[in-house]
């Protein structure tokens, strides 16, 4: 199997399941409970905390385990915009966010929030002057993302944490497909809520985070004991978190180390796809890119028929997201970038990570060579 | 160590591991995506859905993953509520629930919802007569738990059941300390709704689910994917769902087994106590109890002594649930039950499960006498 579907999920570090055997078996105790056994694990679940917190350069008690990148999304979205009703109702996205965040806008919207989704241009970069434009004094909310995950566009989150800091407005980003893959200055962009997710960054399932820079000024989403300084209640899924702390341990330790390799990779896929299909388009940023995703219009042939085709030479690769897999209808990203929906409909991802191989890629170029008759 | 604290969690059962393995290493693909591999992931998703919803002898398309109890208590209440917003806003629960459920509540509360809390007798019952009688032309949700996690009271949920459907109020019932300890009659109890998490029935932690009788009539509590049907977003937790419908199998397949022996251990630590230390006062009720919780008030010395004491000797007891050892107020469940506040300060938990032994019972009753002085 060649792999190239990095954006959706990553095969975990095998240090990550490692550094979280022990957890799914002798220290299973809940960490919430009075004996020494488990304050032991209260304990070794703040030093995962706290190990996170460091790589980010920021303080331990703003780092809030959820159940993932959807759970965070939709936490820091509502609450930022409920909490903040009174001063206003107005909140600002844009057109290409991931479901988790556009659909929590939607809801919003439905319940008597005005909302702003700014536009793109042809490479999935935010407009920043139809988002100073739209700025209002009812403006409560301006939600981000670091880098989208079809296109692997990254966004000026600083520029934008500028603007949002200087209105006094709340910066949300959804960094899941940034955290751990490229550095992250949560302090110099201005972040104030930011939502990460294990499993992107070759650690586990059903684990992410999200980084609260002022919890005073924040609430709970789910309602029910003291966990998480009473604002995220439920037993503390011990295994994830010690498990995500290994994976962003590993991700620091190599970051230089992957962008360069991941980044060798992506552009050793791009020249060579330009080289043996004619009419190939790579969408997206050329300068402000992720390290490994590759978006790519083929001329032609459909999207679906090419998967179909790359799967049964044992490549995975995607068309969109993997949430909205089930979906017949054309990416909701490359048609705010201005793409037809014919010319979206014969687009995949390919998103390559720290785990390929230059063979793999070359493999992959020859098979789409064969698939597409040229 | 002797672990008597099961209702707080439970050690993970070694084939549970074992089940999970591949999952947390080679079978990672994200199970929404199109390749083959993905769909056979998505398929032993499928599986693992299918396998419970057939212990349970309900439809595989009513079992709904999440993050654990708290948030499928949570979503249960709030979208029932929510959704039948336009029928009623009374909302009915009672006195001894656990946190996720309470606090659920007072939040619905603090947003233009009635709420009755519904009193029990000295053993936790609750009180069917004033159930019946708070029922309004408006009520649309009583939530009530099967059995409490301080005292180990199984209430009549066949009853409750009964009740609200013959008023066509939705019924729910916090599950979290029976499924998969003693039998549980879906249909025959009129259960609508059905939170469960995995790590207190020897499975993960950070996985649990609600079972949705008819989920046209419900919604999504995270907005994002298309993920469970569209009502639960989020990449699902595959290992935590094969960990999690393991647990279920083994659960089932050693029910009686369990109830049998783990009864016994609390039969012979029930008979022991009341030998050995003089006064003690063993609460709940008699007949309808979880096989394995007993709850004791002590006389002349403080729980919270006890338990530092117990915790010398290598013994994991509680006083009240895990989720709120951090607090100092007695328990809420205890006073509900109309103990006194300094009662209820010198009442611990022991639950046992099937990992106990006669031995560790007695070593523990020894112990208690010693702490004692008697």
């Amino acid at each position: 199997m060649i792999y190239l579907d990095n954006a959706a999920t990553t095969k975990m570090d095998s240090q990550v399941l490692e550094a979280m055997l022990p957890y799914l078996s002798e220290s299973y105790l809940n960490p919430s409970a009075f004996y020494q056994g488990a304050v032991k694990i209260r304990m070794q679940v703040e030093g995962a905390r706290r190990s996170i917190a460091e790589k980010l350069g920021v303080p331990s008690d703003t780092i809030f385990f959820t159940s993932g990148g959807t759970e965070s999304d939709n936490w820091a979205i509502r609450l930022a915009a409920q909490l903040q009703c009174e001063k206003g109702k107005h909140i600002i996205t844009c057109a290409i966010e991931h479901p988790a965040v556009l659909n929590t806008f939607k809801y919003l919207q439905e319940n008597g929030y005005d909302v702003t989704y700014v536009g793109v241009d042809r490479s999935g970069r935010i407009d920043l002057t139809q988002l100073k434009e739209s700025i209002r004094e009812d403006t409560v909310l301006i939600s981000i993302m670091h880098a989208n995950n079809e296109l692997g566009t990254i966004e000026p989150i600083e520029e934008i944490g500028q603007i949002a800091h200087e209105k006094d407005i709340l910066f949300h980003t959804d960094a899941v497909q940034t955290f751990g893959h490229i550095p992250i200055d949560v302090d110099g962009c201005n972040i104030d809520l930011m939502s990460v997710s294990g499993h992107k960054l070759y650690g586990p399932k059903g684990i992410g985070f999200l980084y609260i820079r002022d919890r005073r000024r924040f609430g709970r989403l789910h309602f029910g004991g003291s966990q998480e300084k009473g604002l995220r209640p439920g037993t503390e899924n011990v295994p994830g978190i010690i498990g995500l702390s290994k994976a962003v341990e590993i991700a620091y330790d190599r970051l230089e180390q992957d962008i360069t390799s991941v980044s060798a990779l992506r552009d050793l896929f791009a020249a060579e796809i330009k080289k043996a299909i004619p009419g190939v388009c790579i969408n997206g940023d050329n300068e402000h890119h992720l390290p490994g995703t590759v978006n790519v219009t083929f001329k032609g042939i459909l999207g679906e028929s090419l998967l179909i085709a790359l799967d049964q030479s044992g490549i995975c690769a995607s068309a969109g997201s993997a949430c909205s897999a089930g979906a017949i209808e054309p990416s909701h990203v490359l048609i705010a970038c201005g793409l037809t929906p014919d010319e979206a409909g014969r687009t995949l991802r390919f998103s390559i990570g720290r785990n390929n191989t230059p063979e793999e890629i070359l493999k992959t170029i020859s098979v789409l060579k064969t698939i597409c008759r040229v």
